[in-house]
């Protein structure tokens, strides 16, 4: 047996520095995550996956801890990827909201990890499906994506979830801000935290008036829009409801496989475009000649395709 | 004369119409590109290229529009690119922030333009440089990059520029949040807009005692903090004087050139990873059975790798 074969036997019995040590292999990529990809494919596919994405300041982390608590009342085991675009620091140190997850620090049936993908060949979009399946293979019911920051990357990797969550907080910029990252098509339920401050309703109707721009199939889902107070556990549980109604209905419409499949494409493209980023590497001498005017980049882009 | 050589030559000299059909064959990408590429690679390079990045809410279109107005006290021609990840919406109709910028529409010195990357082999991160260097032939001496959204993306895209200004607020989520985004790394300057809020001075603090971890050599950038309040044109001056030292200090230590190189670098690999994601697609096939456990993702890269 080797050291991956026993780590994953571990991890799925419950060992929780196993499990850490597995993520640890994921997040640097390399050898060590094909083998623990055989391990993991044939487990995988148990668990409800959950994006949370959102601007800064709307409250994500304490919104993710309000849904870990309630998860857990209903007997769930829940695991939380905060994924993290490469910071100028290393690990999740710096991740000073972090610390407010201890609050289920002692509960084995809860899983906390900030991930970031130095080193992973293809980045978070192949390091973060990698992720979630290694905690569906270790029985976790519910894996919660949050992402942070707000930009197409990051809309992108919520966006892998079952369920994607898009919160807002009045006040942070219009509606129209939510337009603009491109966050309205992602969005599979709408999350109006802090609802207890003014511009609560004016948010409310914003992201309605802008819902009933888009034109929808028949039978599309429709997305609900849900006021939290997160800090107070207000509209927590109206929001796991969103989430299974939402599962529900993916679940009856075929729509629950057609996704997954969608998930595994861009896992396996983004491993694959890691690896030939490698091998097309652009030179140096190139580049300077681009920058310098002497040559244009297309063709310069045709002289490393052919190299 | 093909079509693309005469619209050039018109850009250049100083026709706005021209100018926006050919910002729209760059937006498009396609065979286009190419023959306007090799018109426009010699004449490029004389602009200083500033991007502009920062959430929703902290007054970025304010700010860029304050900018404008100032550069054009000075005599500066002035092009703005408004780069918007892909949104449900087409081109820039839902940008009502936009509308603001229509205090200069009269002038000729100045082009605003929102740019989306639909269909452009390579994403905004192979449109984007083009952009710039279409606006450079046609000498514009200011190139403003604004960015929507922060995320990953979003920051390697003004992080092009010569020189990056990160914005901040007080009040929207505390300076850990630039962190984590690793917008830190990226900033040149930091501007605290809005900075006659309560908190600007806390944001102040903040943003320097996260400049004290990090290590620095002895004569790198340091990088200034400037506090504005856009809407009334306060500060903007100070910003305009933190890039003109920031691309002076470039300048003397070698580093435009090196920070040209390294953007034409990213074009060009942003063309390349076009191509070979054309050319190296995963089939719906392939994906549902690695969504099903019957292969393993890194197996299934190989088979698109190999074929």
């Amino acid at each position: 047996m080797t050291d991956i074969a026993r780590l994953a036997a571990q991890a799925r019995d419950g060992n929780q520095r196993a499990l850490g040590r597995l993520m640890s292999i994921v997040e640097r990529g390399g050898d060590g995550v094909r083998e623990l990809a055989l391990h993991m494919a044939p487990k995988a596919g148990g668990a409800k996956v959950v994006g949370l994405t959102g601007s800064p300041g709307v409250g994500k982390s304490t919104t993710t801890n309000a849904l870990v608590a309630e998860y857990r009342k209903q007997g769930q085991r829940v695991a939380v990827l905060a994924v993290d675009p490469s910071s100028p620091f290393s690990g999740g140190a710096i991740l000073g909201d972090r610390i407010r997850m201890q609050d289920h620090a002692l509960d084995s049936g809860v899983y906390i990890r900030s991930m970031s993908s130095r080193g992973h060949l293809g980045g978070l979009a192949a390091a973060t499906p990698q992720a979630v399946r290694v905690l569906e293979a270790c029985g976790f019911d519910i894996v919660l994506i949050e992402t942070v920051g707000v930009g197409q990357a990051e809309v992108s990797i919520a966006a892998l979830a079952d369920t994607t969550l898009v919160l807002l907080a009045p006040g942070m910029g219009d509606g129209i801000q939510a337009v603009k990252a491109g966050i309205l098509e992602v969005a599979d339920a709408f999350v109006i935290n802090k609802a207890d401050r003014d511009g609560a309703d004016a948010t409310f109707r914003d992201i309605r008036s802008m819902m009933s721009l888009i034109t929808r199939e028949p039978n599309a889902w429709r997305q609900p829009i849900v006021k939290t107070v997160a800090h107070r556990d207000e509209g927590i549980g109206d929001v796991i409801d969103a989430v299974a109604k939402h599962h529900a209905w993916l679940a009856e419409h075929g729509e629950l496989e057609r996704q997954r499949t969608l998930r595994a494409e861009s896992e396996v493209s983004a491993i694959v475009l890691g690896a030939l980023a490698k091998r097309f590497a652009v030179t140096d001498a190139l580049a300077s000649r681009v920058a310098a005017g002497e040559l244009d980049p297309y063709t310069a882009a045709d002289e490393v395709l052919s190299g």
